[in-house]
């Protein structure tokens, strides 16, 4: 086949390629980093590069304007190299890698009930054994084991290759004494064994930490908890941006990518990279506090890890096949994911580490919601509880102690600013909060970090569409009204918008607009998510007002204006006392099932308990999602006090 | 530090390597061979090379002589490079890679009981699935969970998550249909796990040949078994010598070679290596017998290997430090091996497939001797066995079906042919029987392969001492007598000789001959022996008279004339009836733990029910081998048969 030079202006090398390499392969080849949010489907055009040289055969241009075809600007990944070319590849959106501060620090109380003795999987024993002689030529295997059924009563023990390698130096190393850290499972029914993960040198005082992590893997987001196993405390608290999101920045888009060439395993390292970064920054920072008293902590030293996430997030971190859970009927490979150990992923924490993958129920509905129900208690209330996860999905559970429904809705990624023209993530400069004036429909922004805007976020979205709503820029279905008397309201590239900062105020001195499309995108998107829990309800025939507890998980969750959410008809219109942000659940749930077999086992619980509605071969769910493409909803009786407010207006 | 080049001529280019390095060091980065029989301890003299310019500083000139000296010869494992240095290596001794010609295979009889679905550990299922649809969106694995427990009864399985990642994709491209390989463990006891080794697309019939390999890892020889576990048969026996023997002849060598550098790896990896290409070269002749119903068969479809050896070599494979088997109190890290799988040790059968390493009891009696004991049947016998291995080391066990004690004697490689002025491995050319005219003292010979001699092997070593004995070449106490009249006992330069075979005769131009060293080697190696089994005999209380069968295992056993080792009171004087010999009966042994749970089952309680004697720790081990140092021994009375036939002559 034949083969061409293909040029990168931020290259050192031309690569040589095969006619039929798409630029943003031959990019990746070039080390060069092209970012491509829709993971290569060629919908999100921000993979756009300029041809100078030479001719690309290009099956899509969707997103790219007449302009930027005229200058010759293609998508990397939708155009195939045939002959020589030069490409100059724009700045690419960076991806601050931040680690949180400590104003997205969790408070995190260790449950009261916490008793390592009992409640830990991990335990530490100290043993001391006689050193062999020509009277006793008991091997050293046996000596440990002997030594361990004394000590801790167990009497059968699994062990692996590597830990018997060392054994024989680290017994003769430190005299006979040694510390041995044994994994004892946390189900009984799955008849898991007592394993033991590894054999250190000499003792430690019974206070030592002992180190465990707790995970969760967010299609944008990785959050990491270091957890001193032995009080229970959280001592550090990191996140940072999932390495996979220049790869596709939602769960499809990562499974597309996924399947095609060496994708799945691009994905794979690009998260075990985020997971490790995450792990040394944890450890580093504990170290520095722990030098004081001459000690450190060592990737090396973490003994378990419990890992949440969805189902997407689990299968691409574990190189299983995820395109199951793209394609009808929508099945994954497994939910129940075995132990495995650090070795096993390449996650930098002990080799021999216990890594516990939580259980999920279904394609969209995975560990991350069953942790978090972990962690919202709903699982063990008597009081009928809506827990609701809003993130690319909506992921919802109903139910109480003695039910439990789900369901998940595709809500898209609307309210994390994407899809949207100036939508952007919580970052800096994003517009957060709006208020518009009733009488000259003038808009009053808070912008993060208290500085010009660059865009709109997820919360600044919904605000703001409630605000239009309330004060009349846009009309029950979403229509901009263009009677109205504000230069604000205009036609704009793409059809009708509403300006929310002017150039000469913005910080890259663009007007920041929302379009008419993205007023349909969010209304869509939170129409889908009242659908969502309309249908959990009427399939258990309990009305929503009788819902008692409404219960708002992930970071969205945290800065949404409840009364705007219900304006919009997001959430459903219950008194505010019944609503409650909990934050990163699915970390809380990892956390509590790290520290507490029980907790874990009952998130195994929660998982076989909770019944799966697939709302894609649901009917009732398409009547109620067009019902729900109103402001806030076709049947205004649903929504009694906005209603109210209107009626006041 | 300073660096120097070594200049090898047989190497392409010269080497760079630091002050203090050994010459035969230099030589491996240089990629030239110097064989180290002795495992690099400066004893055996077989690495020596040639210094041409430059000068070494020589720890040990042992086993040089003079004229050696004068030459510049040094010994490569004892000579430390401090400057620029040239040397000539000559010609190295092949080890030749042999595969045992038809002559050498066993023959093995299926146990007549033995029933696959009964017996084997490995069992095959067909599975047929329903795909998955809207009504029933369970996960691939929960979906072969379920196919197992009703087609198999299997309520829990083990799964590892390279099994996870390729079932998806398994399930699909068979539409459904599949074939799963289960490992249910050999033992409810040690709480094995039923565990799923490997999913393969679409149904076999039932008849389809399921493979597994039978190993035994010798010091010396590699010898791998291809077996059909459905029908029990052996289809391909294959041997090797052991790719270790370059680095050592014997167990001592090899630990002291692993305990430098990275020895401890080369070893594993050349241990590795040998039964990698002793398993393709038995897959490649079992498809060249399949061609013809268009089947074949690869390293990957062997599901199971079962492994018997002493217990340096599995140390070694397994890359356990194995430096406490030759220090005294001379312990094993681990005498029972967890079973593990394929990739664990990097050998090339299915990655999954099931690793059986036999146990072994102590660090001179291993998995050889216990699976030894199996194929014998002296554990299940109400008669008195007396059971030995031959080799380098004399592992001997004495029991019944009521009771075992066991113990190793150090008999040294002299039976071997190591270690003796003109001795050599069983091959072509080999002297294998002496018949000396008690007239003349003229000796007939046998020659391996019918040629001309070159050297003289173990069974050949035993012929002619016993012939000396008998003739009166040698007296009891084993010094060569120099008044009788033939010019075969001569002076030689290493002292008193015998010639068995002038130079005009041999193969080499060089008179064969065996010295007064190397008579004294072979009696105190047999006196080791008889040492070994009369103190186990003593230690019970059971005379040697009493037994009842003697059985002889070892390749060495298979070529040993009866008569004369009784002669030269290696064996005990019994009638010639009770001794049986079985050749290689440890994969004979490791054959029967391969297909048979209960046999598996039955080596475990072999090795607990085995009462270890630590003969080195017992005084009168001692005293035993001094009235042993005659022949056959000090006393006669031990030795009727013998004492008669002297007389008679």
């Amino acid at each position: 086949m034949a083969e061409h030079l293909v040029k990168f202006d931020n290259a050192a090398e031309p690569v040589r390629v095969p006619t039929g390499t798409l630029l943003s392969e031959a990019a990746r080849l070039a080390g060069v980093d092209i970012n491509q949010p829709c993971g290569g489907q060629g919908r999100c055009g921000r993979c756009a590069v300029q041809v100078l040289e030479g001719k690309v055969r290009q099956r899509s241009t969707l997103r790219l304007s007449q302009e930027d075809k005229d200058a010759g600007y293609v998508l990397g990944c939708q155009s195939v190299v045939e002959g020589d070319v030069s490409v100059y590849v724009p700045p690419q959106d960076k991806i601050e890698r931040r680690l949180t501060t400590d104003l997205t620090v969790a408070e995190v109380q260790v449950p009261e009930s916490y008793l390592y003795k009992r409640d830990q999987t991990i335990q530490r024993y100290h043993l001391e054994m006689s050193p062999p002689s020509m009277d006793d030529q008991t091997d050293d295997y046996s000596r440990v084991k002997t030594a361990l059924r004394q000590k801790a009563d167990i009497d059968d023990i699994v062990i692996s290759l590597p830990v018997i390698q060392k054994m024989g130096r680290v017994l003769r190393s430190s005299d006979w004494k040694v510390t041995a850290v044994i994994d004892r499972g946390y189900s009984q029914e799955d008849h898991q064994q007592v394993r033991l993960v590894e054999i250190l040198p000499g003792h430690v005082t019974e206070n030592d930490p002992l180190w465990g992590i707790a995970v969760d893997i967010g299609t944008t987001t990785v959050t990491l908890w270091l957890v001193d196993l032995i009080t229970g405390e959280v001592k550090v608290q990191v996140s940072e941006y999932n390495g996979q999101i220049v790869r596709g920045e939602d769960v499809i888009s990562r499974i597309v990518y996924a399947s095609k060439g060496n994708g799945a395993e691009e994905l794979r390292q690009l998260v075990i990279d985020t997971i490790n970064s995450l792990l040394e920054a944890a450890c580093n920072r504990m170290s520095r506090r722990l030098k004081a008293q001459n000690l450190s902590i060592d990737p090396n030293d973490v003994m378990k890890a419990t890992i949440g996430g969805n189902s997407t997030m689990i299968h691409l971190l574990l190189g299983i096949d995820a395109s199951s859970i793209r394609l009808t009927p929508f099945v994954t490979a497994v939910n129940n994911i075995p132990l495995l150990k650090g070795r096993d992923l390449g996650i930098n924490i002990n080799p021999e580490g216990t890594v516990d993958c939580l259980p999920g129920v279904a394609s969209y509905v995975g560990a991350d919601i069953t942790a978090g129900v972990l962690s919202s208690g709903m699982d063990d209330t008597e009081k009928v509880t809506l827990f609701m996860d809003v993130g690319t999905n909506g992921e919802i559970v109903l139910g109480s102690h003695e039910w439990l429904v789900t369901c998940a809705c595709s809500a898209g990624p609307a309210f994390e600013g994407a899809g949207v023209e100036d939508g952007m993530r919580a970052t800096k400069g994003a517009i957060e909060e709006v208020w518009i004036n009733a009488e000259d429909l003038e808009p009053t922004i808070r912008v993060i970090g208290d500085t010009k805007p660059v865009g709109i976020c997820g919360s600044g979205l919904l605000s703001l569409l409630a605000e239009m709503f309330m004060t009349g820029v846009v009309d029950k279905a979403g229509h901009l009204n263009t009677s109205a008397n504000s230069k604000r309201i205009r036609e704009g590239m793409h059809g009708l918008e509403y300006v929310v900062s002017w150039a000469s105020d913005s910080g890259n001195d663009r007007d920041i607009v929302i379009t008419h499309v993205d007023i349909d995108n969010l209304i869509r998107a939170k129409g889908a998510i009242f659908a969502g829990y309309s249908v959990l309800s009427d399939s258990v025939g309990v009305p929503l007002e009788l819902v008692e507890q409404m219960l708002v998980g992930g970071s969205f969750g945290k800065y949404i204006n409840v009364e705007k959410a219900i304006e919009i008809g997001l959430l459903p219109d219950l008194p505010w006392d019944r609503f409650q942000f909990l934050g990163n659940t699915s970390v809380r749930g990892a956390y509590m099932a790290l520290l507490d077999r029980q907790a874990r086992q009952r998130i195994t619980d929660i998982a076989s308990r909770m019944t799966y509605i697939e709302l894609s071969a649901d009917n009732s769910f398409y009547e109620a999602f067009m019902s729900a493409l109103f402001l806030p909803h076709t049947d205004m009786t649903l929504f009694p006090s906005v209603a109210e407010s209107i009626q006041k207006k």
